[in-house]
């Protein structure tokens, strides 16, 4: 099941084919996306993520994204789903055909949610770190790299997946190459040491994290204390538990590590997945 | 004029939507490029083109490129192509749509030459230094970033463009984080130095240039000496040329380099213009 809209209002058919070859967004990976979880027909923080879309569109000199024809589109996409009560809603934002009058191309697609997410959201997965290739100050030191901005451009991020494949793990910790905690490449690494959660600052050039977000602020009511502050990858072995939040694999815990059996933080999960469930 | 072929050997419409909104070429920019020059009927460096695109395809672990159907269709735009004597023929061949039978989506777009490319060719251009923000020792340690693959993930490339656009110039040498010098964005760097020719090795994470390679080929013939070796920054102030190399803009001279006026190289550009026009 699959439902796709268009910025002008109407719904497409996503079997085929929507796209010119010279789109920008295929030629270059030149554009920006947001994937939003969707449950019971309501999108869980579609204004933050609106706001990230703008936020990287602007990183990319794009023309803002136009929020009501994106919202407009959400919505025919909610209308239209009749598939499982929860799935993906991906944004999909591009800087339009090459040479053309500069309209962007835009798109809401809902999708149905794979099967190993939904494994990993029960099971946990083992993960590995691997070296971003970057130092702390190189996103503000030169905002060209775009690091933080959520564009279309992820081929690394799917080739360090296929390097945790071939490792034996299935999801990645990015650390800077002097081994401070950055992100998956889908998601924001969380940790918790006693009554405190922790995630590394943005500033790193890493992606603000909505799912993270959400959790921060559910903890911190129920009494919480919450740290945006740099983590070291050696500290997440003494960490009571390291989990990986996103859209849509919601919050999940990290079992193993570059190999090594992580504490069992199984009753924390159940914690956290119940502060972040409160938010909505 | 544009004109496109598909793998299965039919053209189709280039203004048409050939292109699904869930293929892995979009929406992860998970898929390789090459760009390749024609002139007079005849596309240039093909094979070492093909093969690169083998090399990039390969370091993305994608499926090898189908030759025999490449080939054809590279036939298939050549023998409809009624533009321009010179024109730019880019091979796209992406991961396929997400969630699918793992069959990639492959095709040849003939395009004209944008005019800004001729004039940089004939007048040279300016350039600026950006740091890539990498060390020398990343490509070989991080295979997983995907440095000197030609990918479709090219949104830095392109901020990079911009950038140099907003510094009053048109093009850009990416340098190590410690000033070392590695390509352009779209672009090879070739130095000059008396009767010797230079260029960074593909071991810093760069593509081999197959324009600086016939280049080179013609040179070394022609009894200049040319070397695979690192460059300083500080060291293209000091050399009798700078130039840009790739197939659509040829080779093209810098005449300008972070706002400092380099030597006038515009005999020695005809004199490499020459060389390399003399391997066609």
């Amino acid at each position: 099941m699959r439902v796709l809209a268009l910025l002008d209002g109407t719904l497409a058919d996503p079997d085929s084919p929507q796209i010119r070859v010279d789109d920008l967004g295929l030629m270059r990976g030149d554009g920006v996306f947001e994937t939003i979880l969707v449950v019971g027909g309501k999108p869980r923080e579609l204004t933050p993520h609106l706001d990230r879309l703008d936020r990287s569109a602007a990183m990319l000199d794009m023309p803002p994204p136009p929020r009501a024809e994106f919202e407009r589109a959400v919505e025919l996409v909610l209308g239209n789903w009749s598939g499982g009560a929860e799935f993906a809603l991906k944004l999909v934002y591009t800087r339009g055909v090459d040479g053309g009058d500069g309209t962007p191309t835009g798109f809401a697609l809902g999708m149905e949610i794979g099967t190993k997410v939904l494994q990993q959201r029960a099971e946990g997965l083992s993960a590995v770190t691997l070296d971003r290739g970057v130092d702390a100050d190189l996103a503000a030191r030169a905002p060209w790299l775009l690091l933080g901005a959520k564009s279309l451009s992820y081929a690394v991020n799917m080739a360090a997946l296929r390097e945790a494949e071939r490792r034996g793990a299935a999801e990645v910790v990015f650390t800077t190459s002097d081994g401070s905690v950055l992100e998956g490449p889908t998601s924001t690494v969380v940790v918790v040491r006693g009554k405190t959660l922790v995630t590394p600052p943005s500033e790193l050039g890493i992606l603000p994290g909505t799912t993270q977000y959400a959790l921060f602020r559910a903890a911190e009511r129920a009494g919480w204390t919450v740290l945006v502050e740099p983590i070291k990858a050696d500290e997440l072995y003494d960490a009571e538990g390291v989990f990986l939040a996103s859209s849509v694999r919601k919050i999940t815990r990290v079992t193993v590590l570059d190999g090594k059996q992580l504490p069992d933080s199984s009753a924390l999960l159940t914690e956290l997945q119940d502060l972040y469930e409160s938010e909505y």
